[in-house]
């Protein structure tokens, strides 16, 4: 069993959405000052690094992140190579040659590349799925969405694609870092923390290979 | 395929260690507000509710919590009944009759019921693992050790075994939820979130039933 790590590392110069704060990370107590033990105290918008979405981040009154089903964050799932595409429209996604009955679908793209410096500037025009995409991952039963930069959806088009995935139950991850990543199936496990209410969290998402 | 969910919820109201700041929780954004999307910022001890203890947590200049192994933190788990046991010694331990070769053990002991109400008081007279305990585990091959309240050590002796076990890089998760767990072997996966340089995280557990 070898178990590959999809998850960005969060620290202080992570890149991170426009306007939002970044991560702050400080020291409750520290074994350098003489104390017994040395503990973090960690600050974040719970949209930093690889994430959950809830549907509560773009639907009021809508579910929220605890309540995510286990059972989709945990199963087969397939890696696809979209690294020629640069908008995943619906004919985008009809071309990938996605089998029938895929259920958790993870998007390679070139925005993987921008994890190799994970300190860059936000990149605006990172490839995303489009309300077109959005609604063929719907149509094709697709359950779970991951992708390789911080929004599913274009910087141009943000609301369409969340309302539409978010509305249907569709769990959207973000900030997957697939570099490396041969395409194809995989287990995959996407644990979000449990916090309660809220819009979304930041995960540790893990594919398996048996 | 059935998932247990161990976790505690994360909420400003869950019990934290003695001095600990409480979990802040606030929004950047709110639907509410009329701002497009909903986003939560938090602010929390690492070592709260389920969470896993890196060696720099009690060793300085040790490994910190970004590398533990992965193989460590997935794979086969016992769960065994010590609901009887008010201190997990070396004879305690020796007493649950634990197979040789198990790698991953979670001890559901009187501590989880103190999560029927996960708002009460700190309770120093939780079961801990003493240092024989903690030798115990070493000495028979175990990997991982899973606890259901905050600490894996005793309140009256909470430095021997955390650097006896983080020595031996014997992986701590502590506030795990057993609740209604039979006894038994599962797939277990801990999911601690990936921070930079941290003394620990907190953590996504379940265990699964095949």
């Amino acid at each position: 069993m070898t178990i590959h790590d999809i998850t960005l590392t969060i620290h202080r110069s992570l890149v991170v959405w426009p306007m939002s704060p970044t991560v702050a990370l400080s020291h409750l107590s520290h074994q350098a000052k003489g104390e017994d033990a040395t503990v973090t105290y960690m600050s974040l918008n719970v949209h930093t690094g690889t994430h959950v979405d809830a549907p509560r981040h773009f639907l009021a009154g809508q579910s929220t992140v605890e309540t995510l089903d286990l059972d989709v964050l945990v199963g087969p799932a397939l890696v696809v190579d979209a690294r020629s595409i640069e908008r995943l429209t619906a004919d985008a996604l009809a071309s990938l040659n996605i089998p029938p009955g895929t259920e958790r679908l993870l998007v390679l793209t070139r925005n993987s590349e921008l994890w190799n410096d994970n300190t860059h500037p936000f990149a605006e025009d990172y490839v995303g799925v489009d309300a077109s995409g959005a609604q063929w991952l719907i149509d094709n039963g697709v359950r779970l969405i991951g992708v390789d930069y911080l929004s599913v959806a274009p910087y141009d088009e943000l609301e369409p694609p969340h309302t539409l995935l978010l509305g249907a139950d569709v769990v959207i991850v973000e900030g997957l870092d697939l570099r490396g990543i041969k395409p194809g199936e995989y287990q995959f496990v996407c644990l979000p923390l449990k916090i309660a209410d809220s819009d979304g969290s930041p995960a540790r998402a893990i594919l398996i290979e048996t």
